[in-house]
């Protein structure tokens, strides 16, 4: 049975020493809540007992025992109603929501850290309240304040739950073509009816209530993507006093069965002129939707981290322990009847590989939370509008290169494992599948680099790029870390591909769908590389204090510059060789 | 529901454009059938009927169901008892045996195709005449006269099976370590007593007997690998006149539960006192065994090359049925609500990836298995000599580099289905499932490339590398091909790094097992360019033929060369950034 244990240690390395957390939230007047560096490390410590103890045990058995659909109702696996109730009343729910309607209002710098180690712990499970952390976040940034007041509290307190209904049968990247009607009634509020696809928590028996933020188009509405417009729609009506009332028209017509996540119900949510009110303005529901996207976005992009991180965990313990023929420098284990595996070059080329990325996706994932308490809390308006910026940028990177990653991370822990990584009981295969959904789910991976190259780079004239390079030259050029100039001229080139893509997609149109992915992945390992250049130098002044900790981190980040760094190279000369050779085929000649 | 239609045109390509099969059969006067093109081509077609009607379509029902186990007896999925009948019927297991004991003897170059189509059709059913194929091989290599005349007829015949006797709970890479013993019985025969993991086959309700090959320990053995001696152990006892008499001491302890092959029983099988046959000489089962093993793992890299055939046919099919958003130059399908996917440029890389590397794979596989009937058939001593050193070099490569390939492929494949690849009523889930475990069993993938660059590179001075440079460059240098040059860069490239690799061997104990992962895919990418080279010369003759062929071939070789072979730039680096990386942490700083 896998243990998962929260990477605490170096949690808090990131926080404190990388990122110097405390002294920024200390300059953040709007984040009311007090978190200094005490109350952070007791929110983290209790964080990993929550996780390790009460929701990693669940994670195989979720597996195992699945979903169940009957009538229209879904029971989740044996555990988890006990242990929902249990997380709820820790507050987890409301972590980082908005004081005002009883949320927590923690940095999101410490609530990704948590998340990391909710998918760590239970993919299945964590799903269940990152779809409600998102719903919470769209409704406080779109809804009015009755429906804020009505709904949100209820909501952070983990006693209802959210869900995110997009999807239908033939529109799932493309959303302007949905079909699903919201009619008006007399008393402001729609009716809503249209069936809804692939809806994670779309039902479950763990909440009182669950809300759906629904995207219709009214009668009225242009077409395409213009005429989209989000509603609130629950399961159960409420009361203008915040009691439950009747049941809402609407119901569960099945659930999907996937390769993977399991114990997460995945619906098919059926709309039969179900009640349900406005979020924000008509026809814009797209633009409302995507705060909640972001969110989610970033959050699946720490499910491959979090998975990353489980598969580490386990494939280190096996290749500590599993012993097999002899280190190629000679017998180290001399009294035993070979050596543990991981004196292997290939066994520490898999395991360093994972550590590496998983450490520099860690730091990278608090650099996103950073900018993202920057754009709600800094006092200075140039600083937030940057930081709105860096968000923009860097959460499709997040999202697709640690779900890329992710996945090869939890495909090397398994190869570590050999034959016993494809057989269920070690839990390492259960890693591969559930990590892989989430290249897909919120935006494939190719959408996020789409928007990535085609909005965020292009989109704006490099203006969001200038303003990352310029942060990370600025460090670069002063730096004493051993890696700076290996910085700089991978940041060089991140530079040149995208002038030449910026000069290309002016004379072809096939050019940003072509080489978007290659180029994510070309940004992903140079933002690695800009984290990886700061924790080598905090590691070199600090490793005298302690070596074990400073001294890895010191010599996982060679790796990552001898060995992981260099796939930029070829990434790079697949972008340069254009898109000619995708389009000489016709349809038919496939 | 998936179908699988096998790609007829593509290996009649392959097999009488690329390498003129039929004229170096004509030249093999060993080769006693008499195979012609035509032939080969009904037999083909017949292979395609019968994987495309009648194993493709139990495929997901024998994933749904999977293989039963109860005290001791193997069920399998519905379905398979009647179609084996049916498979065994048609000759298929004994298609490439020795006709002296009832094989076809048919070339090995056919013979992969027919593997092809029954990985790409159904890979769990594709292992129980896989393993039967190679059991046959080892004791036709190895076993008495007495032993073959009794095993071999009814083993070709498919009314026994073969399984393949060697992990144990303790030992798998490393079968020095087996704890299996042989105690001699004074007619000349052994009890077998141990308990053996992984066995693929190993227990089933589908053939009358089934013949183990086991690897064991005599009483007096040395320790480590030189100790292993090799076992003909059934489980059914067979009388002098063939017929059969009492079962063995032997049985199938359990089976494991596994990420995929769910309808392939993987048998723990206990040995309590069996009677056994030595196969070959006293201690040197290993090398017998190998007989079996570099079938089998050709084989099993054709697995990852079915499995990616699989994916690009559904993936392919979907991508021009789906429609979702438009074409970034405008629609494309005018009178639809959005353009097929196919029209987008991310799409189009994937099926593109796919589609380079399984035809490229594809010729590969030919290739090796053109080695092979060289090795066994060719007149002249120096060019079955030869023969044998490019099978020994290159089945690493075709299991490892297939099988890593073949797992991309089928991400992809999974990737263009968007959410629909992760639901399990596509198919697409279960390809990624079950070409997995291609990467781990028959030796691992790592295993494989320390056997590639320790052994078979530089183990042996570079002689081997140097027949297959020398054959490449003298192609290169008179072709017509567009690619010519860059092939010859490409192997230059190969021959510098090997070199380095081999001044680097005499000072660095651990570069091996640090970079071979890496060297294997160089060296994959690098033999598929030449390939790719010669497929693209013959392209270009002959599109004025046919276009929609000829023309696509083309266009994919020009796709490969653009986007696929640069990736051997940024493995290059990652070699030459040497070891020491991997080696800086201690144990405990993992």
């Amino acid at each position: 049975m896998p243990e998962f244990n929260a990477p605490l240690r170096d949690m808090r390395f990131v926080l404190n020493e990388l990122f110097d957390a405390p002294a920024l939230w200390d300059r953040l007047p709007g984040l009311t809540q007090q978190i200094d560096s005490d109350t952070a490390d007791a929110i983290l410590e209790e964080a990993a007992k929550i996780t390790s103890g009460l929701l990693a045990p669940l994670n195989r058995s979720g597996d195992e025992e699945g979903v169940h659909w009957q009538n229209g109702n879904v029971t989740t696996p044996n555990g988890f109603r006990q242990a929902y109730a249990t997380y709820i009343e820790g507050g987890w729910v409301g972590l980082s929501g908005n004081p005002a309607f009883g949320g927590l209002g923690a940095p999101k710098m410490l609530a990704v850290l948590f998340e990391e180690m909710l998918y760590g712990a239970n993919c299945s499970f964590a799903l269940y309240s990152a779809l409600s952390s998102g719903a919470c976040l769209a409704i406080d940034a779109h809804a009015s304040t009755e429906l804020k007041e009505r709904f949100l509290p209820p909501m952070y307190e983990g006693r209802w739950a959210g869900s995110m209904c997009l999807t239908e049968a033939h529109a799932g990247t493309d959303l302007g073509l949905i079909l699903t009607r919201a009619e008006p009634r007399p008393d402001g509020s729609f009716r809503i009816t249209g069936s809804k696809i692939f809806i994670t928590g779309g039902e479950q028996d763990l909440t009182e209530n669950i809300v759906h933020l629904v995207l219709a188009k009214l009668p009225d509405a242009p077409d395409g993507p213009k005429g989209i417009s989000l509603f609130l729609v629950p399961k159960v009506l409420v009361n203008e006093d915040g009691t439950l009332g009747a049941g809402n028209s609407l119901g569960c017509g099945s659930i999907e069965h996937k390769m993977g996540i399991k114990a997460s119900a995945t619906c098919v949510m059926n709309f039969d002129g179900a009640a349900g009110w406005l979020i924000g303005e008509p026809n814009r529901g797209l633009a409302a939707m995507f705060t909640m996207m972001n969110y989610e976005r970033l959050s699946i992009g720490i499910q491959g981290l979090g998975c990353a991180e489980a598969s580490y965990q386990n494939a280190r313990t096996y290749a500590k322990d599993r012993l097999q023929s002899r280190s190629a420098t000679g017998r180290v284990a001399t009294t035993q009847i070979a050596d543990p595996i991981i004196v292997h070059g290939d066994v520490r080329r898999m395991l360093l590989t994972m550590k590496a990325m998983t450490e520099g996706g860690r730091a990278f994932a608090c650099y996103v939370a950073q900018q993202l308490d920057l754009a709600k809390f800094a006092t200075d308006p140039e600083e937030r509008q940057n930081a709105d910026l860096m968000v923009a940028l860097l959460t499709p990177v997040a999202k697709a290169f640690f779900t890329d990653i992710g996945l090869e991370s939890c495909i090397h822990g398994q190869q570590v494992f050999g034959g016993h990584g494809y057989i269920r009981e070690w839990g390492q295969e259960q890693l591969v599948r559930d990590t892989r959904i989430a290249q897909i789910y919120e935006g494939t991976n190719g959408i996020q680099a789409l928007d990535l190259l085609g909005r965020k780079i292009l989109g704006n004239g490099g203006v969001s790029l200038s303003i990352f390079a310029n942060e990370i030259r600025g460090y670069a050029e002063k730096s004493a870390s051993p890696y700076s100039h290996q910085l700089l001229a991978a940041l060089q080139r991140l530079l040149d591909v995208s002038d030449w893509l910026a000069d290309q997609a002016t004379i072809d149109a096939n050019i940003i769908s072509s080489s978007c992915v290659e180029y994510l992945h070309l940004f992903g390992y140079v933002s690695y590389a800009y984290l990886w250049t700061r924790m080598a130098e905090i590691a070199e002044k600090k490793r005298v204090e302690d070596e074990t900790f400073y001294g890895a981190k010191r010599a996982t980040a060679e790796f990552f510059f001898a060995r992981l760094l260099p796939r930029i190279e070829s990434l790079d000369s697949c972008i340069r060789n254009g898109s000619a050779s995708l389009y000489a085929l016709t349809t038919e000649q496939f």
